[in-house]
């Protein structure tokens, strides 16, 4: 069956998933320099262990795929223009169907490689329905920011967290667990286990 | 040169180092159950690996330890008496002078096996000289809340941090990263190393 999964967020030891005034310039803010040097290193050709294992299955029966505005682009408020893209050139990642959250609305559009890009104002759980539908029975990923993350978890409509903790320190940002209550309560970490460069823990239903 | 070292403070996955509603029957608050498992398992005899060697680092050169009041015990507000000698029996672990901040003055009294427990209102960093002190060029520990350790952090007081996250999810309770600022220019992670029970990093001067 069909999983709603967060896959590999990466957050500081202090539990930042971003830093301070994301913009063009510094895509996840400032403060977290390096929060990915993990990802990159295990994307190597010939890359192995955890972290190289953890990267393959990001796109691993993977349909769909919902994000925060602010994951996809740099533009607050309403869009000046629909130049913007995303961060990804023209063959973004993804090669699916990629829903964006956002009450500044613009016409789906596609890129190269079957990547769709579609905006949407409705409420979590439509637009979750809606990526389900597109995802034909692979799985969904909820990709980010914390924001977004948290309405999810707050709705319980995530069923995996892969989380990955990077030795930085960020001091301040935007934190992965908060306004979250007793998540506990839905959620268990059922593995946790380490490279040089990152920690990886998983979250799943209780 | 002595150190003031934070050793082995446990944390869950979302960060807590302690639950809520600390009290008697809860000496860590509701919502962080098994907060210490690693620990326990890592004490017992024959117990070997990263959790095992990182327990055994607690007491080496140690010569002083500083913590807060509600780290000391239960009792809020005025001391009825001075019946409550801590949470550690008649011979309690430390075996050297503990430092307690609080408010609420009561005098030194020694225990078996060479811990006396010292109550102190003055800053921070008056406490830590005479931690230091009476430590005899010995680290001091400061062994927690995490408003204790934070306030350390603040005043820039830490020479090394070392941090267990266990894979628990608290949900709320008493944060160690916060109220912090951006501590990422005085420290920087050396260290990340896991068992299957705890990931263990180490901050660090910078």
């Amino acid at each position: 069956m069909a999983k709603v999964r967060v896959h590999n967020l990466t957050v500081t030891l202090d539990g930042f998933a971003a830093g301070v005034d994301q913009r063009l310039e510094a895509p996840f803010g400032d403060g977290v320099e390096g929060l990915h040097d993990w990802m990159f290193a295990a994307m190597e050709d010939g890359a192995t262990g955890v972290d190289a294992e953890r990267v393959r299955l990001w796109d691993v029966n993977t349909g769909a795929t919902i994000m925060g505005r602010n994951m996809f682009g740099p533009v607050r408020g309403d869009w000046p223009d629909e130049s913007w893209k995303g961060w990804w050139g023209d063959n973004p990642p993804y090669h699916h169907d990629v829903f964006v959250r956002t009450h500044h609305l613009r016409p789906s559009f596609a890129m190269e490689g079957g990547t769709t890009f579609h905006f949407s104002a409705e409420p979590a759980d439509v637009v979750l329905e809606r990526a389900l539908t597109a995802a034909g029975g692979q799985d969904v990923i909820i990709a980010g920011g914390a924001a977004t993350i948290q309405q999810y978890l707050q709705a319980d409509l995530i069923d995996e967290l892969s989380l990955v903790i990077v030795p930085l320190l960020a001091g301040r940002g935007e934190r992965l667990f908060d306004n979250l209550g007793d998540i506990s309560e839905n959620y268990r970490v059922d593995e946790l286990v380490s490279s040089e460069k990152a920690t990886h823990a998983r979250l799943v239903r209780r």
